[in-house]
Parts: C-alpha cells; structure tokens; sequence
C-alpha cells in the first residue's frame, strides 16, 4: 500500500494523534512519512550503531547504513573515535565497501585519492597544479561514545542533551566494562514491518508471555505491566518485594538499580532499570544461568540481574554479570527493518572454554524471530484498508505509548523547524 | 513503464473511449488506474472468490487477498457464511495468516485478543475497567453464496442486483450440486499481465484454435464467434442444429440451457449457456469423457455438454456432469493478476478410484498456462510506447467488447458517484 | 533514493551545471531524469545497438530493447535492413518475443496477423469486409548500418549528421570489414548503476593501471592523458614516437589512424583513433598476439593496433587486425544498465582452430567485470546525500567532460524543443 501524502497532511495526522491509540496508518506505510522519520527522526537524533569492540585497535574501521547514508566509523591513531560519510570527494565512489576492517589511510578504490584517517585528502594525481586538496576533505558525522556503545548523529547540530544522559547512564553502564569486551557473536534480522512497529513491539511484554517462551523462562512476568485485580494481588506483590531486596544489595556492590525513565520530553529519550531475573537470576539464558564463566570486569557476583537500557528512537540493551546484548534497529524502508543484535563477552573469555555461541545467544536469537513474525503480521494487517488506531492497554503498553508520544512530538517539532 | 495520471485525465480517457477497440495504454499499465480499479470495480462490485466446499463445516475457515484487504470467511455454527476483515481491533495484527483452517474462535495471535464467530469481541486482558469490547467487533464484509459459488462485496452498500442474478442463475447451477461438492484440486496461476488483460482473453476464442490444442479437443469452434463467409457456412450451420438439438434434450431432462447474456448495463453483469461438446460430448477433458466416474448430484447422463457461467468483472465457470471448474482472477498490481481455479467432484468420489487428479486437470492447466502467456505478451507490446489501441472484431470478439464497456460504464459511474 | 522533480527543476539544474565537474546526483538517481534521457537521448540519438554479422540473411532477424520499446530489426529479400516496433497492430501482443530467429513473414501468435517483411499487414481474419488492412501496417523504425556496425533512431526524424559521420568513418572501419565477419561470442553484462556512469567511466583511462591488469597488458598507459611533470616527461615523449610512426605506416598501408575528435556541438558526436599497442602490438589479448589466426578482410599485418571508435551516446568499438568489440550501453532503469560486448571473427575462421572464445574475450570479459564493480560503487557512492559534484582531472578525464558536455548541452537543446 503506497500512500502519498504532503506535508500539509503529515501536519494535520500529526497535530490529532489521539493519545493512547496506535498511530493512523500511513505512519507505518507511507514512503514520504518514511522519507520524513529519516529525516527528521534518524537524521537529527543519536542514533546507536555499533559497540566499542568493533573497533578496538587504531586503523580499525567499521561502515555503518543509515537511510541513503553510509558512514565509515574508524579509529585513529591517537585511539580517537572518528567518523566519515563513505563517499569519495572526487567521482563519488563509495570508498570502503567492506563492512569493517583495518586502514592506514582511506584510498578511494576508483582513483587512489587517499585521505588520512583525519579525513584529509593528502594525495590525488593529475589533478593540475591550481588543485586543492583542502578543500576535498571527506565530510565528518558526529560520532560519541556511552560507556561502549556507539552512537552517529548526521545533523550538523546533534542534540546536546547526549553529555548528561552519558553523565547519568555512565554509573549504570561502566562497571561492566564494555570497551574491554569482544563481540562473540553478531546477527542481522530484517523485519518486514516499519520499524515503529519494531519498537512498539520492543516497549511491552503483554505479548511475552504467549509468543516467547525461551525468554519467559529468566523474566518476571511482572517486570513490564500488569493490570492490577486480586487474582494477581499477590504475585505483583511478591514481585515488588522481590525487586527491592536485589536493588538494595545490588546498590551496596556499587551497582546503580534504580529505575530513570525520561523517554519523552525531550531529543534522547532513555529509559534504565536493574531487574532481578527468575530462577536462578543470572542472565538471560535457557537455563537462567550464566552464559561465560568469565565475568565481565571485575564482576564476581553472577546474579546481577538485567540492566536493561532503552533509548529512543532505535535501541535496547541487556547488561549482565556475564554478557551484554545490545540491539540496534535501522530502518531501511516503510515497511522494512534490520534489526542488529550484538551479544559481548569479556575479551579473554575463549570460545568453546568459557562460553558456547549457541548456548549464548538462545535466548534472544528465538525472541528475535517471534518478535519479527509479530512484526510482520501487524504491518500486514495495518497495509489493509480496515485498520483503524486501536487502544493500548494501560497497564502494559504503556512505554508503547511513550514511544509514539516521543515519536510525535519529535516530528512536530522538527517538521516545524 | 509507469504513469501517474490525475482524475481529469482518467475521466478524460473514460470519455473518449473508441467504442469497438482495446483501452488505451494506461488502463493496462498505470497504478493510479490500478488503484482506481481496485477501489470502484474490486471494491464495489460482487467478486467471486471461492466455493462452497472450502467451508463446508462448522467452524472451517479461508482467507482471501483483495487488493490490500485480507478477508476471513468462515461458516458459522447455525452454518451461515460470515466474512470479516481479517485484522485485530487492537494493535493491527493479521489474525489468521493461513489460507485456510478450522476455528472455534478468532484469537489474535500477538495479545490474544479473542472473538467469536459473530465478529463479537469476547476477552481483552489488560485492558482497564472502563474498556468497551462491544466497540472493538470484527469489521464485517458482504458474502453472498449463489448455488455454492462465493462472492463477496467490499462496500458498505452491496450491489442489489445480486439477488436477480441468484434468481436467475439457480435453476442453471442447482442441479450440479456445487455445495456438496469437494475440491479435487486448485491451482495458481500468476499472470505477468493486467486484470483486464486475463479477462479480455477470457472472452474470446479468436486465439484457441492456434493456441489451445487440448481445450479445443472437446470445444466447438463454431461456439465463440466466427465471420460468416461462403467457406465455412456449412460448418456454421451445422453446429447451430447441434446446439439447438442437445438444448431441447437438457431443457427436457430439467436443465436449463439457454443463453442470457446480460454483459453490460449494470452492476453485476454476466452471461450463461449450456453448449455442446465435441466428440463423445461428456467433458473437458484430453479424450472428452468424464473424468469423475461418480456424477454431480443425482445426474446420470454423461453427455450434458458444458455448462458456462461468465460474471463480471473477475470469474468464469464450467459445469459438466462430472466436475465444475471455477476461475477467479484477482489483481495484485498493475501488470500481476492471480489466477485461482479449482476442480471439484462430488464429495463422494474417490480419488485413484473415481477420478486421477492429473486427468482431471490436463486440459485446463494447460489452457491456463497458454493464456498466460498470451496475456504477457500483450502486457509487454501494451506497455511500448508504439502501441495504440487496435479494433476488435466484430465477430469473434464481441463479448470482449462487451467487458470493456462494462468496465468503462462502471468506471464512469463509480468515478463520478 | 528515489527523487521527483519537475520539468523546471531539471531545466535549473541543467541551466547551472558547473563545467569541469561531475552532474549533481539526482541525474543519476531520478527516475524522472531517467526517463527524460529515455525521451531525448535515447529516443532522438543514433543509437548503436547490433553488428551486421547478426542478420546475415534475408529473413534474419533480431529483436532489441530500448527504454519501453521493444525493436524488431530483420534483414529483407532485397537484403536491405528494415526495423519495426516489434507489437501487433490488433491487441497490441508483442510479436516476437525471441533475441533472434529467421521469418519469412512476421506472424502474430496471438491471433494470427500476418505482415510481411516491409511491414505491411497481409492477413487478418474475422476482421469483417470494411476492414482496411493498409491502415495496421507495423510502424518503421529508422536503420542505418556504418560499415556493419548498426544503429537505429526512434524519432520521427533522426539526425541528419549520420551520413557526414558514416562518411568520415567508412574509410577508417571498412577496411575491417565487419559485415562478414562472424558473432563469435557477445556477452551481456548488467551494472546496477546509471548508464552515464557507464559512459563517465568509459571515457577516461585514469582508473586503468590499478584496476585493470588484463587490459594494460596490451594498452599504452600513456594513450589516454596523464598530466606532465619532470618525472614522466620522458615516458610521454616516447609513447608520442611510437604513435607517430605507427600512424605514418598504417597509413601508408591505406590504413586512416589521425584521431578525429568531435564529441560536442553536435548530434552524434563521436572520437576515432588508431592506436598503437604495448609489446607485440597486435591485438587486446592476454599476450597481446593475435586470438584469430585468419586475420580480417584480406589484412596481412597482424600488428595494426587498435582502431578505436566512440560514439555519444552509447557505444564503443575496438577493431584489431584479427578481431573486433563493439559495446551498447543500454539504460534499464535509473540505476541498472546493460552493456552488450559483442566479438567479431572473420566468417570463415574455425573456433578451436583458428581462434579459442576463451582467449579471444579474456581481456574485456575481465575488464568488464572490473567497470562494472567501479560503477556499481560510485552509484552506490552518489546515492547518498553526503555526495557533490567532484573535479574532473583536466588531464586524464577531459574525454569525460566531453560526454557530460555533450549530455547537457542536447538535454538542454531538446528539452527546450
């Protein structure tokens, strides 16, 4: 279904959005209001991409895609992170078509025009004497680091509330010591929905407890909403009890628990909480145990929980005593999605010895797939014309409906901008 | 090759339509055409869509593609057709995304929002106190069966002339029994071409004879249209004696035989006759014998020649005394069309006994796989920019004509309503 | 990236292109600049698309794509070539769905019109008596041969230059003899880029030394501009030695070789030189010997260089003592182009005795692969948003302005028409 539409139209769609329904919708089919989120939403927010891992050594370099955008993200010699749009200043070439790997300097396979990992074009041929190479300088994109993760801003002025919500999550996030993990494993998902719908799915687990039976078995099914009555009294009790007795003694190991919640309101939206995890309460594995023998850091207590971080517009992220999975969702058209989900262990933890991929990303790998498939048939069903914004539940869905209030008031802003 | 066009212009090319030639180009290539015809000929007028026996229980339930609507018809428990479109209230989600199944009631698969087979919406967790489930019903849609075939209509206002047709049609395609029938077997066909395409070839045998060496083992040539001339006079009338010999026969033996053919002029137009078979005279079969020892209903005359039944816009049908075949062509874009034909027997016949679902098929698989290609290759020379549209005969393809006035005066009075 | 712009944007755009550098992106990109180089490039230029050798006969013919249309191009009884929109005049099918066949008349499988080699519509039936076959002749297409290499022009009126182009260039290609030569292998090769990249990247030999090692075994590095500076003076002052003397006895030999150069201001614009080769100096071979054993025409010297031949917009050619490769670039969409790569033989050379295909397409099979890879890359490259216009070298790729000068100035020329 393919729905033109001008700005005049999204203003209108936008301006009455009803508050706790889903989105109208041409939000979730249209090429214009995706050639719009990509402006506006994926070209002028943070967005996450990669960890820290991916490029540990100077020289290393990854590319990333983001809308028609692809970005060449490298570390240079001084083990500063830098990041470039991929695109010769010559005839265009794309410059690094690999997904990662190691440079000296950056040399347009077309021409050999080479820039230096500053981005400074330091040499091209037969380009006259009266040639500037100064003024051929690959074209920089904002790039910061949180604690590890990655994150690209494309906006000449990327927002500047990234330093506190860093100033912030960096307590939650530091003791388990990203930057010195390594990736075990990495997946890619496309999702054939709009990638709202990916993280509206993201934002509730009223849909956990029938469709992802791997991951039921280490979450609470109390953790994300409920609808409070007395057939659940005492379990929603328990489980608060449950909750306070982990975060006071998580919080007595130096390990910040307590929930932040500012998702809307303002350009990075995040969300924190430390939650105790069933059974065993190690991590998010098939039999709740830990994953890698070798923790984290310094970490000598297994159960730890899950230190879940959300950010809008387009990532979540597990942070255990063992492991850290962390996801990043790119759109790549209304009604496609690529879901990338990177599982990290601590760098001296040996495949086959202290961890087994398969056993490591069990879990997620099969929450993926379901989550894709719910996806999937929501973009189905709203592409009919018989859709019309439904409600969300109060109780569970209540983080969806941060999500799209973010959504929308983002887009106001920056469509009025 | 493709067009965008406005509404003046579509109604201009509506206009200035030359009566007795093909359509100008971008009826056959254009999707906002496409679009046009899905929303006023697709989406206001009776569609064929299936039979019967693909709900023959309580609780048997079939999905069928319409353009961007997906539609579940299911037989309920006092037996009544219902049809619904095929998407939860809630958050969207296709509810049945097979083809096919048996249910007790209709659970959306993400939250397990649960209705009955009345569209009623009967259990909702979560979702407050104060939430109204009599305001989340499934949204109904039209379905009609006439002596077994289904058709449904999209609009909230059904064409009337529905139940003339019926009146009309039953004392033809009653004594076939087509509701205790089963389905033998049913292909898919995809056609490279437009809708309109598939249903012009439908309508004419102009090109059987060069095209169609199994169909016209059993078809007269003489029955779809022919320039009289001194060379084939004899032959001529020949074939009207036998036509008007066997039509004596059935209408004695209580089979209805005689052409109506009201094509254009109203919504729900159509056309039937009953005409001899060649050779033995039994079926459309390789060898022109029945291909179902077990005869329809209570029949037991072999020799009942073909039964037509033509409808406007989408399907065509063959009543013989040992099988039916039905076709239903549906758009899927400007140059897509699904073409899905079923066989069916009596509900009795025994498979490797009875009947051999290869010879059951053979002439019309190959038939259908013939006019495919006549039909990609007209899409292909329509959609040059040489082409411009050509006479009809007047001979042979008069019923062409027919269904393109039909669709030209539809489309005029829908675009103007 | 999908970008929509109007006829005044276009005209803005071509109005202040900036000489001496690459387009602005959305004329590689847009499908709405695609298709007005479709219109006026494509559909008002000579365009060269096959060699003689591919209708040798009376009755031969072959079919060709060009934008939407489909071209029948067939050699008469009189032996003359004739080309035709390959679409019936009745429903529009196309005719001749096959790449090449032999006919004695053209025979529609739809219904059976039948037009004979000149176009003429000879039988029709069921047509009725008032039906005047002169008036559904098939609609010509200009066709020109120069020296065997064919083009053809959609325009009512084609530009009157061909006959002073094919006049200047007879003398250099006819020696060759290309119309009795033999295919002995053509390969079609898809770049998913825009086809002027295909061009741009044709047009200039910058890129040669490191990407092409096949190719610079045989050519000069020096052949096709370098910028002069102290350390290469000597290299370039031998290459202008060996060019001159091998001028002087080529033509000597009734071999014209002097460059003509007159790519701009005009219709078709075209560039010939005779060039001579590295090493044994006799073919564009891995070991720079001859592939064919049996030279061209009655040639006796295998050590003639290379006549190479450009046309705008869409062609090159190399003719060798012992063979000869003609390319087509033909625009798919925005960003897909075919390049067709045809090897010529003398007719009566035998494969596996005097020639290997193998052998023979070595070096242009390769280097195809290698353009196609660099083209991909820079459309890849253009498509992002970081992409602008980049210098052309005013040493290596003034051949590369020319085309884009060429492009502009008869955009402009014919989109003001």
């Amino acid at each position: 279904m393919s729905i033109d539409l001008n700005q005049k139209l999204l203003n209108e769609m936008l301006a009455r959005r009803r508050t706790g329904y889903t989105l109208e919708a041409p939000f979730y089919l249209s090429d214009a209001i995706f050639q719009a989120d990509m402006k506006h939403i994926f070209g002028k927010h943070w967005i996450f991409v990669a960890v820290e891992p991916q490029v540990a050594e100077a020289g290393d370099y990854i590319t990333v895609e983001l809308g028609h955008e692809s970005i060449l993200i490298v570390r240079d010699d001084d083990m500063q992170l830098k990041a470039f749009f991929n695109v010769c200043r010559h005839r265009g070439s794309r410059l690094c078509p690999d997904k990662q790997g190691i440079v000296g300097n950056i040399v347009c396979p077309y021409h050999q025009w080479t820039y230096d990992l500053s981005g400074q074009l330091v040499h091209a041929k037969h380009m006259g004497d009266d040639f500037d190479t100064r003024e051929h300088s690959l074209k920089p994109v904002h790039v910061r680091s949180m604690a590890g993760l990655i994150f690209i801003c494309l906006a000449a002025d990327a927002p500047a509330d990234f330093d506190e919500v860093a100033a912030r999550m960096t307590p939650y996030l530091a003791p388990h010591d990203l930057p010195h993990c390594k990736v075990a494993v990495q997946t890619e998902t496309i999702e054939n929905g709009n990638w709202k719908l990916t993280m509206e799915n993201n934002r509730e687990c009223y849909h956990c407890m029938t469709n992802h039976p791997e991951l039921t078995i280490s979450m609470f099914e109390y953790g994300f909403g409920y609808q409070p009555d007395p057939a659940n009294r005492e379990g929603i009790d328990r489980f608060a009890g449950i909750v306070a007795e982990n975060c006071e003694r998580w919080e007595a190991m130096g390990l910040p628990s307590a929930e932040i919640s500012v998702l809307d309101g303002r350009a990075t939206g995040f969300r924190t909480q430390r939650l105790p995890l069933d059974r065993s309460g190690e991590s998010q594995t098939l039999d709740t145990k830990v994953a890698c023998r070798k923790l984290l850091a310094n970490l000598k207590e297994p159960a730890l929980g899950g230190l879940s971080f959300w950010t809008q517009p387009n990532s979540w992220h597990h942070f255990m005593s063992d492991h850290i999975i962390t996801f990043s969702a790119i759109p790549l058209s209304a009604d496609r999605t690529l879901v990338r989900t990177t599982w990290c262990v601590h760098k001296d933890a040996v495949e086959g010895v202290d961890y087994d991929v398969e056993n490591l990303k069990a879990v997620w790998d099969a929450t993926n797939h379901q989550d894709r498939r719910l996806v999937e048939e929501t973009q189905i069903g709203i592409a009919t014309g018989a859709y019309e914004p439904g409600p969300y539940s109060p109780f569970t869905e209540e983080l969806v409906e941060k999500f799209t209030n973010w959504y929308v008031e983002r887009m106001r802003l920056c469509t009025a901008a």
